[in-house]
């Protein structure tokens, strides 16, 4: 099984993180490919980012669809450009949100959304409307950590986790925590010691997630909302983008 | 007041006739500009259009944005790129599907959407529960003729949407319908004579909402949502897409 | 544009308040006429105010048929009597509270409702359902000043807005403020230099809403909600109350 | 135990009618005195209406309280006046709609409304969204037959009432139905009989729940939604309207 | 008027208290019956400890079959069963939770639930799903003190509960609390008397709402949920489960 | 990997099927052990039923604990136990209901049940709110047919399905269906061939989502929903079923 994993954004050390932790999670038969693509916002922290990264993500599927891969990963808690991708492809499509919400609804009855900036919160709650799985969020809490100092600062990264993971559990409600971002991947099991509830890794979701759907052998329902996209006269985009 | 209407797609003859529209039902002191982008599917009908179409309508509020326009209207019924473009401006950016929503709302207490192919439907409901206005919706039906036939047989375009306007308020309980396509510009006076509903004009909905929220001198929020932009690195665009 | 303006309580001085608001955000061609009915109590505070001043609405509404208005301002933030006055004429009668949440969905992603007295948060919340637009409302918070205090004692009122709003916007994720009262208007633009935010009049989002639907030349809906009441016999109300 | 029926239009045969079925349904300690205000509309088929009944029915419940009565029931199934009502007093006020759905969501898992025209169809789903009972609810179906004709012509209302409720029953998956009129009062047998669901006459749902509700000793919470009115001045209404 | 009140779990003192109180709330004419059945765990805390108390409520209605009993309370606020014994009668089978938020609706707006273990939460919300009346739940509240405490140390039980209730109406808004354990009977009054507002003890409520429904002389629906349980094969259980 | 897959019904021809189906989709590593309890109803198709059939899956989970087990599967689509046996064990205990509903997620945006008999409705409707999972199901359609006649007559119950289907997809707007039964195990291709949408088999379902769930190394959340049961007096019950 080929599984492609594209991170949406263009910060090549993060698509490494990602790559190390979606192969030690993937089982033995499962090739993982993790990319960034050549164009694009370095993170993704609004709409704007969002859109721009969303036309990578379609070209990476574009680009996947002459590889025969059995399926892709969006690696980017907004699930860019999920949908559009849907439309592509008939093997499955993945997002690391979705593919989370499903993880922790399967661990425990509420779960909390672990995001960065409080600008995330109105996406996080338009993502969980449009799949219909509100109801279940407990809420959605701020490290207010830039993305990249995850990275540069692991203990400081640690200890906003375990702080704003800790008020969810004990003012929220919730029962396991989603991390909602790549940068803040290989946090999970530190955080577990110290809380006591699960907390869900996004790569590692979205490819066990992956692994399950494409071994069922179904393909993504081709009738309505993700039929191929319509043929039409395209300017101004490469014949990549092409229909 | 200068209001630029982007209709995100690059069909030149329907911006032409929103063009007509926008500067018939404009104030006398209003001045429109209308205009496509550069690039961009020429209709929108699935999200891989949607997401190439918001590129073009970002691109366009960020040329906007060196010539001081006192708002913008995105003239697409999915309101393509309107979260993205409002974290870039603090003018108003005004929907064409909001703004029918809520110029329908003002005028019965439950409306249809009439829209082109069953496949919106899902996108439809997204925006709808995005922007927490489903419950006033009575039903979203579609047409299923082809947006550019509305163009080329008006008398069947006419037809269709009639017998589709009528199922709505029989059976759904509408009592506004609102033309979810700019290809249905046109349509509503004579829709109206027959089925004795008011019907709204999405581009004069959002006109006249634009030409209203400028004329209060308030600005889009920026603490949160619609925050600018956070400064980063953007590979593989034009500097115009540089924040 | 003949608009009339109907303040359905009976203090003279917030009529006047009114009055000089909505002729300074009207557009040149707009003609404003503000009034307060003969009869009701003169603040709305509970359920039992507002029946008593449904009642004042309706006969401003039912005198104003003889005067060729093209359209009515409920200028009660429980838009009293709106549904009722909607069935009696088919030009658009615009209800303040709506009015200011469609004004706010269009300037941010969440809005809070700065209200008066804890017990008016029912009824809020009763309106935000009716009108199906709970799910944009982050939060109703009350000063808890008398209405009367905001005219008598303006630092008192300014300095409790300021600091409900405070609240609203750091606890509850507001992104802009509606004010709830009547008896608030004049204070959105000294609140929004200290709270950054978005603060929007009533008065100026029911004038500007109401401008936009006339000019529309849309008319209200008559086939089912806001179709003429039935005809029948009325005893122990006077000769205009008759249908 | 002492309850006052108010009926809150003035058509006095369905008043009659009403106080013939609530003594029937009454315990022997029970005493109903059943009556219709003053003023009003003879039937109540729209918001107009509703608006004027309210006032009827507030001074009912006025001159009640000089009365001693231990609780009194809204017999309206637009439950008009209820929440002001309410505030008034601290002896239960009981509406005929909530009466109804509670009683039917202790007999079945889904209920249907039988209600008369069309438009009332927003007034029952507002009042379900108010009461937050909506999701029991099946459907809302009208039998548009006039309110006066299920008197003059019997087997023409039970006519209308079994084809309507079948069809509630059969394509919403209703189990158990409302009458949601007083007009319909006096046909659940009939329809019981032939439906073979339990059929709510909501006069005697509402007699019943006054009943358990007095009888717990409990009154209406006092501190926030039904708080006495605010005293105030009130101009144009007669003295009992005065707080 | 005969009841049998089924309080599910084992705990012969609490059945003994929950006799009393339905005795001296019941009227004169009603005959109670208030029993425990001869398996199950002591108290219900858990969905596990609710599985098996759901056999000993359904091996006690089957038993009532064979003593004419005009109808059943399910005396545990999970309504431990309450489904599947109302497909076994068709006589009035009710729970005390629903009892007392039907109550509750009629006493306040909102109401808050104050139960025992913050583990109850999952399965309050459940029920307030079921049932469709999530939204008028202010909030469910835990005290946090073992059932068993209330009986033994009644003072710490009384403090416990009006702590917890005080925080109900101050921080979330409610209007009417619900006691929401039978270990909790009898402690109505005293909080009454501090908080001011109506409290409801779940066993009164349910033998209220009994008697009303009987006495309405309406059964439960059968043509849908609550049909008779189908005939088949059980195997392991004893003949009183054969259907 | 060692799953114990638990058909709480004592039908050992369908646990059979139940049994070939599961080792046929899952992983060479993966070891299932599928067996019926030694009580309980030969099939559940109603809340009875279910009562009775929750007793057994509790029972085998408790042996199961003896056994080492990584995982459990409940094979019955009203996922019989589910949150009990979650309680009892920290392992990941799957049902076939959420399962399925996850993987249609996955593959459309809305999804049909394909139930048995209209009686099922309500319960997958409370089903689904438990989840907080509506807003993505379409609609829940019955076969009506007899579940034993799946087994006996296959031209029968393949016609069934595929009519059923097919109304979900053309009336409902379904893109995924869900076989909601363990009877119908197997009909999925037949299905997917005539219908051209994904049929999801839950007991495929709920296999491939256990493999991944128990493969993350993430066990039940044990703080609040599904900490351990209480300990404390059970009678009447066999010294398994203690704690």
């Amino acid at each position: 099984m080929k599984i492609k994993v594209i991170n949406p954004n263009t910060y090549l050390a993060m698509t490494k993180s990602i790559d190390i932790i979606a192969k030690k999670c993937a089982r033995p038969g499962t090739e993982i490919m993790c990319i960034s693509p050549e164009r694009g916002p370095i993170t993704i922290e609004d709409n704007y980012d969002e859109a721009l990264a969303t036309i990578g993500a379609i070209e990476e599927v574009k680009k996947g669809m002459q590889e025969n891969f059995d399926g892709y990963v969006i690696a980017c808690f907004r699930d860019a450009g999920l949908y559009a991708c849907r439309e592509l492809t008939e093997v499955p499509v993945i997002g690391m949100a979705e593919a989370s919400f499903f993880l922790a609804c399967m661990l425990g009855h509420k779960y909390s959304i672990i995001s960065i900036l409080d600008r995330f919160k109105s996406s996080m709650e338009e993502l969980l409307k449009k799949y219909g799985l509100d109801s279940r969020c407990a809420s959605i809490r701020c490290t207010n950590v830039p993305v990249a100092d995850f990275e540069r600062d692991r203990a400081k990264g640690e200890a906003a986790l375990i702080e704003t993971g800790q008020k969810a559990i004990e003012q929220d409600g919730a029962e396991v925590l989603c991390l909602g971002c790549d940068g803040m991947v290989g946090f999970d099991q530190v955080m577990e010691r110290t809380l006591h509830v699960p907390v869900i890794d996004p790569v590692v979701a979205a490819v066990k997630m992956a692994e399950a759907v494409i071994e069922t052998g179904k393909k993504t329902s081709k009738i309505m909302t993700f039929k191929s996209p319509e043929k039409k006269e395209i300017v101004g985009y490469s014949s990549i983008f092409q229909i």
